[in-house]
């Protein structure tokens, strides 16, 4: 695994991600993926994400503000991802805060063949059925040991689970990988667990496995991270620099500053 | 009423905000919601704002978008608001500028009880059956006496009349508070009449009263306001400034600054 | 043609411009138009699109985020601008990279009369016929001579169209204006595209024809461009710095900075 050399590998191939997401966040993932590196590209209507799904190198589904018609272009852009050989990272935004999020997160798991969730730990815990506490769309209150959530969450959805914190623990259901890059800041801007999901979509399109693309997404993500938060007098301030930071992550040097083990 | 004392129980508690707002404004009333401290969570679908809400320390509806199932929602998250006795504000957005706006937030005030109305002059005047011209989301022109205004809008409205412009005036139907923090560069960002919205939705799941949330809200918006205008070079360096100076409005120096009669 | 005259006229009238637009860039396109003088109001709803526009100076029609809906509020808005003499420009985003976005540009041009069509050269070759690579919503590829392409896609489909890129080409089927201002960081923005769009629209409402609303738009974008990526670190703060740049924009000086033949 080797996220400067994926990097290396996005911005030379561009790879077009497909983005079924929120509407909070949808300027925000399309600037984190151009900046990046790779080509965003937003849609959502049942006539068509079939057809943008197969042009794709990876598909993005976030479920933060759901109703009917998105969850059915949802279903239908993840089956199409499947029998095209596009990988599918999933972002549960939510889940465990209503029913209606937790089961359409769980119907997603069911029906598609999803390569990665991105989640925090309450998220998580609410799909493997850990009773978690989640406020809207924050993980409040402890759920154990994250590694443990991970391991677990990876063995009983079948995916890579990634689960992000002021640590993150990501796993395939044997091995755990820790990041621990990243800033407090990170927790001030909304969106950014969403920018992680969707920097896992880019990496997904290039890395050797799963498990490589959601750690390395970590590693870029949160590496930039801290290095817009150097000049930040806020959240503001850190907003605007994390995408002046995405732009200048250096491949040749990323690797050096992965705080992974 | 102590805009410093709200801001502090803001930060300790960290009520959950629902907002069901506009697609132009999401991110950044989200934003302005978690820089102040607390957290946002946006959900519209009629399948999941009645167990949202429940969760919620107050309901913050926006009619800047609307369509049918929106508005449909709107009013079930506002019954059920009032049923858990969740404090609702309103933004009128653009009413008068369309019939179905107009007629939209007058069904919202008829069939959920709503603790603040907060809009322009333009819009509160509406509502209230005075002309007015609105272009577009903007008031234009005069509409008299704008204490006047806000005191008649309570009275005849039944909640706090919140009435913003170069001086903000605020009213339960007796008293008036005028509050003149702010600054010229909130003008030209689109959304800055819904963060003090939804701003004023934080303030109402801990303040002493409506009114109190209300002018509190008004004072800390402002400040901050100003304060991000001290290091702008226009409005978009201001936008970004304005969430910085939002997370680090200071709860013990925040009264001596409000500017407020 | 001026663009220094139309941004004074501009800010004195500041017009109405209504925009239905996608979600990725609602909150962008109502800033820049803020920022440039102008008045922006976003409404979809079949039930207020006819009146909303009515009240307008120009109508933007941007398909980036589709869906049935949307399209039909699109095509009635449409129809009311031309009834009420109100100038329209279409953003065909993503023609070509799926039937749906093409059928629909195409219904569009069919059913609206279209002042300006506003485009990369993927879509607009798209929609003449030729050949072109879109790869979710960028063009890649060569289409041929940008300033044939532009004059053949005015006369076909009898609208000014304009072809932006690194060099920007504006047709009314006879003459080519070429404007060459701007900056590489444009590319790296989401929705700049969209914004160049929403800056046509606010021009169509004052300039003295199509052909020079058009120009002229672009001339204030790139001029602008130029100015933000001045004190720029990357994508970021180039994106604040841009409201920064449009509302400093100088009507004396614009003419003298457009590089344009």
């Amino acid at each position: 695994m080797s996220a400067g050399e994926s990097l290396r590998l996005l911005r030379e191939r561009k790879p077009l991600v497909h983005q079924i997401t929120n509407y909070v966040v949808m300027n925000e993932t399309a600037n984190a993926t151009l900046a990046l590196g790779a080509l965003p590209v937003m849609a959502h209507a049942r006539e068509e994400v079939e057809e943008m799904v197969a042009l794709s190198g990876a598909l993005v589904i976030n479920i933060g503000t759901l109703s009917p018609h998105w969850v059915e272009a949802m279903v239908a852009a993840g089956r199409a991802a499947n029998a095209n050989g596009v990988p599918v990272v999933l972002d549960p935004v939510g889940a465990g805060a209503t029913k209606y999020r937790t089961d359409t997160a769980k119907r997603l798991l069911t029906e598609v063949d999803v390569a990665v969730v991105r989640g925090n730990r309450g998220e998580v815990a609410t799909l493997v059925g850990v009773a978690a506490e989640v406020r809207g769309v924050e993980a409040v209150g402890d759920v154990g040991d994250p590694s443990e959530l991970a391991r677990a969450a990876a063995r009983s959805l079948g995916v890579v689970a990634s689960v992000t914190g002021a640590v993150d623990h990501v796993s395939d259901g044997e091995g755990v990988v820790r990041v621990a890059n990243g800033d407090r800041l990170l927790a001030q801007v909304t969106g950014t667990g969403c920018m992680a999901t969707a920097i896992t979509g880019c990496f997904l399109a290039v890395a050797g496995s799963p498990l490589d693309a959601a750690a390395e997404a970590l590693v870029a993500f949160g590496v930039a991270a801290e290095d817009a938060a150097r000049h930040a007098r806020g959240p503001g301030t850190f907003h605007a620099n994390l995408y002046d930071a995405l732009a200048a992550l250096d491949p040749a040097t990323l690797d050096a500053r992965a705080k992974t083990e």
